[in-house]
């Protein structure tokens, strides 16, 4: 059993119960702490090839053994020491007044520290990083709007009681969009979905009554056979996903790739405000 | 390597040249009559607890090897005599005067004749059993249409020259509404995608252009622990997608779920026309 094996389960527990709470915060501390040092301790780092322009990567390995690789990592980005300078701040979402540019190397090393560490002290274990990602990216959210989130919405159209469950929800008053939240850690083409579930939501409720955001990590991949890194991007088809599913409002990237960068500014799908945005 | 492998790369390739030719009909031939021997002559068949009312299960196993299960198998639908009898009218498509009973028992063992001797033969291959059931699927629209298949279509709206993936697309001529084909051995959360690729052809060329016809072969589902058998379906989630994503006009089964059959006849989503229909 690894060393995160019960911090991480503490982490899910309490998330389910209250998601912006101060119990969520702590846990995402000690998660993040943990893993850090475990990285920056016991584990050596490899540079890997970059096939993408004006980015560098390596990869984690544990000291003495050389055939298991964390995910690659965005070497401009990840910032393990302002992290843990600012872990506090961090998981408690109190970050205005630090620069931009500190905000997103510590927030990106946060969300990297549990992915990396468990690429490592487990096998092929896809699931829990996904779901630490979504605590985090939930958790902020959750204490930015200061309300705690849905799982779910009703949907009257159908059937009396009948409810359809949903990315992260937030409801922040009668006079307000409501906040459609979905989390991945990297989209591929499964992503359509989000699209899908946000034409749901304006069917059954209204334009414009959810306001669809979606927060990504990252779209690295890495070729085994050369360690090469690549940004896995699909531009054109998501350019014709927000011209005929639906809109969503902003996309936020961890690490924005490179070939996503141009969609911020490209008629018509940005609708005259940016759709593309850095954390 | 399994005695599958040759014959089921030949398909493979020989389907990506010409889909509809009767080089595939041969291999199809080939590969469903070797499959269906080494299930009948090497495999015990182990009875299953089904949670399905009105259905029965069954599960091969090598000889022998008592830890090794394929898929569940309906043991009314499944049928190896009838698809040898039938074989070369199978692959050819050339069905009419076969009673419906007999059409959809032949069908079915054919089709899960690859999926279930792979189950078997391999460790954890869920891409080929996908690819031959698309395959299988595409030869006999193509072969019904008399015209190949297009696996993207081009989207003018977006850019010169620019095409999107897709499903099997077939062409049926100027006055007529193209074929939207969609195959999936299995459908889960991720079939969301089919009714949002098919509002994306309602966006670009406009409703009624293409219809949507979504082919799968079961939704059966084995827990391990009893060794007992269910129907995995979200019968009121897939009633909002076709309410408010987009609409397709037909959904077809090999095995159909006994929760989705009471769809054909639901109010609204019908459209005054059967959704579903049984092979």
């Amino acid at each position: 059993v690894s060393i995160l094996e019960t911090p991480y389960q503490e982490l899910a527990q309490e998330a389910s119960r209250d998601l912006k709470g101060d119990g969520v915060s702590a846990l995402l501390k000690q998660v993040v702490q943990l893993a850090l040092r475990f990285l920056t301790k016991e584990c050596d780092r490899l540079k890997l090839k970059s096939s993408v322009p004006g980015k560098e990567y390596f990869s984690f390995r544990v000291k003495g053994k050389k055939n298991k690789f964390s995910r690659p990592i965005n070497s401009k980005l990840f910032d393990p020491g302002t992290a843990v300078k600012l872990i506090d701040r961090l998981v408690s979402a109190e970050l205005a007044g630090v620069s931009q540019a500190q905000r997103g190397r510590a927030l990106y090393s946060a969300a990297m520290s549990y992915c990396c560490a468990t690429d490592l002290l487990k096998s092929d274990d896809r699931k829990t990083p996904a779901t630490f990602f979504e605590i985090f990216v939930g958790h902020l959210a959750s204490r930015a709007f200061n309300i705690n989130p849905h799982k779910k919405i009703d949907v009257l159209a159908l059937a009396p009681g009948y409810s359809l469950p949903t990315d992260f929800v937030f409801d922040l008053g009668p006079a307000k969009s409501r906040i459609h939240l979905p989390v991945k850690i990297s989209t591929r083409e499964r992503i359509i979905q989000v699209w899908a579930h946000q034409r749901v939501l304006d069917g059954v409720y209204g334009i414009n009554r959810f306001r669809g955001i979606l927060v990504c990590l990252t779209e690295t991949n890495m070729v085994r056979k050369d360690l090469s890194v690549l940004e896995v991007c699909l531009p054109e088809q998501w350019a014709i996903y927000q011209m005929f599913i639906s809109q969503l409002y902003r996309i936020y990237y961890f690490d924005l790739p490179v070939k996503y960068a141009p969609l911020a500014k490209r008629y018509p799908i940005h609708s005259g405000q940016q759709l593309f945005r850095v954390l």
